[in-house]
């Protein structure tokens, strides 16, 4: 392992985290904003310990075995009861993380040159997934509450390929943090429905609520679980290092799935890891953690509003989301993002620049919440509202 | 959980092996010699209840991140000890078990329609991955030591499509139970090499040998690591259940592989898992473990030959294989294999029809030992002789 590797840094790390085992390490002295990943410190190392203790102690050899093709019962139970009626057992398929899930169903339910409609900015690297598999990707213009619906219309009404499906993420949108109100769900919803186009719902935050108000109904649940594939993970609530998520669609979809002979051949996607998350849903001490995992994440998103708001230049706005791990900024009178990432960079703080994400309305940059301690959080504000402070665009003397 | 799934029927499983837990169960009263399982009784529980416990102990909240694209590298840098020269770390991507690296190679590196030469009779599953990814199959004649190499030269250089990869399964072969010798394996290469066309060969089994006697080299080793791209799994030699797995190839093929960004998204396949296993691979718990393991399987193929030996018609035939899961055992004066299949069903023996792999040369059937324990392997043997003692084809009385 390399210098770079052994040295802590400035990040809550604790054992091992190293660029040889973690997909991402910021450099050393770096604020790192930018991945959407957990903070080390938020990840339940003696929970899942237990857990698959647990699970072990539990299912016995049951648990080592080739589990069921759409994934252990109890689990699907465990889920079908969360996401509640008509939602069945069957309406639901465990799956290695919504990564998998969008990679089985760009393989196995469409083809390669297949049109994909995304929004206007999106999840970066699912719609990668999505473009690797051989889809080509339309972007639809949004507002302030999502993909429009209009446009939505028209680009299914346009001349050509008729678009295959609808990739959406209305819940805690990344980058924006955007919660997609139920009218503006219902609107997309009755479009899709008039094409016959079916929408895939990457709900991967759907978890992660950090206000009381309530939530509006799921795309899957609004649609009675007809023409939308949901997809759920454990990745934000728990730890992306299970590969745990699922997918919920009608029961003839799922089947569709689960018949690939990847299934027949391996079993379920990671059997032993499903079940170890399947004895914290029925002790209800996945519901626990939850409550400590938003409470944490409240108090991160917090820090960062509060140092932005108060030392951030005005041009600079953003929206406090209402769930997920993301602050959107946007900013007028900027020439392009890259002075702001730039800008940031020599600050050392990791920020990422909204081109990323597809084509942003206005110059914008997302920061993630969720890596990062309140305290540093805090002080990586006020690194990036002073190297702020001098990226407005000059314009010419002329 | 239905009636059939609550009563524990004459396996030795132990606790929760219900149909909603694990993927196949046997009636009750079945002794099954269907599928290539490891009896629940040969699953290491109290091993990987350790094994995840020092995982989280050693990597911390690492284990629980997104892992590296190829898989984390103690694992791979163990693995490539294991492999010796050449083998890197980076010609080695980790994957979840050999299913999924079948669906992986199907999906990124080939395209639908791609021509797959297969041998004549092979893994049914595995092939399965191949036809549902939409990739179109040709069978190559066998002989008693695998594929032929004349027959191979003829279809790759036959008129139409150039086929884009041959899949081999050389290493106790599923279900033949054939060692594929050097010479063999070398000819093979050669013709594939000449036509520039890659071989996969899927060595899910070669962990388990049985016989004290020297190893081939696989055919990775053999080509240097150049054109071949190999699938190993713990699925047969810890448990399936965890789904991890690995492909070895050279480093532009795993490159071009983790390039893909469903691994940019999620990570490592099974990231937790694959730390486990990297724990008791760099403790030699893995290789006390197979020690243990083949000399029990071992003991299982021994009970079943020599029972059949003793027991069986003379028309009947099996050569005892060096290792792996399977006794494929061939009977010549039957008018089909069904009616072996269904004369084993009416005595409650499940075992599987030869025809379900390819087209074997005379009528066959494979009976797993991998899933009970000896005593029940000689019993069904006594009972497999008793059925197939009156099955042989009458001739018409003309």
């Amino acid at each position: 392992m390399g210098a770079a590797g052994k040295a802590a840094g400035p990040l809550s790390h604790r054992r091992r985290w190293y660029p040889d085992v973690v997909q991402q390490v910021a450099p050393p002295g770096t604020f790192d904003l930018g991945p959407g990943y957990l903070d080390p410190g938020l990840l339940p190392v003696d929970l899942l310990r237990g857990a698959y203790a647990d699970a072990l102690a539990e299912f016995g050899s049951a648990a080592l075995s080739y589990g069921p093709n759409s994934g252990a019962l109890p689990l699907r139970a465990l889920l079908a009861d969360r996401l509640g009626p008509p939602c069945t057992p069957d309406h639901i398929m465990v799956t290695s993380g919504t990564s998998h899930a969008l990679h089985l169903i760009a393989t196995i339910l469409f083809r390669r040159h297949d049109v994909v409609l995304v929004e206007q900015v999106g999840y970066d690297l699912g719609r990668a997934i999505l473009a690797d598999s051989g889809l080509r990707l339309r972007a639809v213009e949004m507002d302030d509450s999502g993909m429009v619906p209009e446009a939505l219309e028209r680009a299914l009404g346009a001349a050509g390929d008729t678009p295959a499906f609808v990739y959406l993420n209305p819940t805690f949108h990344n980058p924006t943090g955007l919660l997609v109100p139920s009218g503006r769900r219902r609107e997309l919803l009755a479009v899709a429905a008039a094409y016959g186009v079916p929408v895939v719902e990457d709900d991967a935050y759907a978890e992660i609520g950090l206000t009381r108000s309530g939530m509006p109904d799921s795309m899957a649940a609004l649609s009675g679980y007809r023409g939308v594939i949901r997809l759920g993970s454990f990745s934000k609530s728990l730890a992306p290092g299970l590969r745990l998520g699922w997918l919920a669609a009608d029961p003839e979809t799922v089947a569709r799935i689960q018949a690939h002979h990847v299934f027949d051949s391996g079993g379920s996607p990671n059997h032993l890891a499903s079940l170890a998350v399947t004895t914290l849903l029925a002790t209800g001490a996945y519901d626990r953690h939850l409550t400590w995992l938003r409470s944490a994440l409240r108090d991160r998103r917090d820090a960062l509003a509060a140092a932005l708001s108060a030392n951030l230049p005005e041009r600079f706005v953003f929206d406090r989301p209402a769930g997920g791990f993301f602050l959107w900024v946007t900013a007028d009178g900027e020439r392009d993002e890259r002075g702001l990432v730039t800008a940031a960079r020599n600050a050392d703080v990791r920020v990422l620049a909204g081109g990323r994400f597809g084509r942003p309305a206005r110059p914008s940059v997302r920061l993630a919440y969720s890596f990062n301690s309140p305290p540093r959080l805090t002080a990586a504000a006020h690194r990036l509202a002073a190297a702020w402070k001098s990226t407005e665009r000059r314009l010419p003397c002329s």
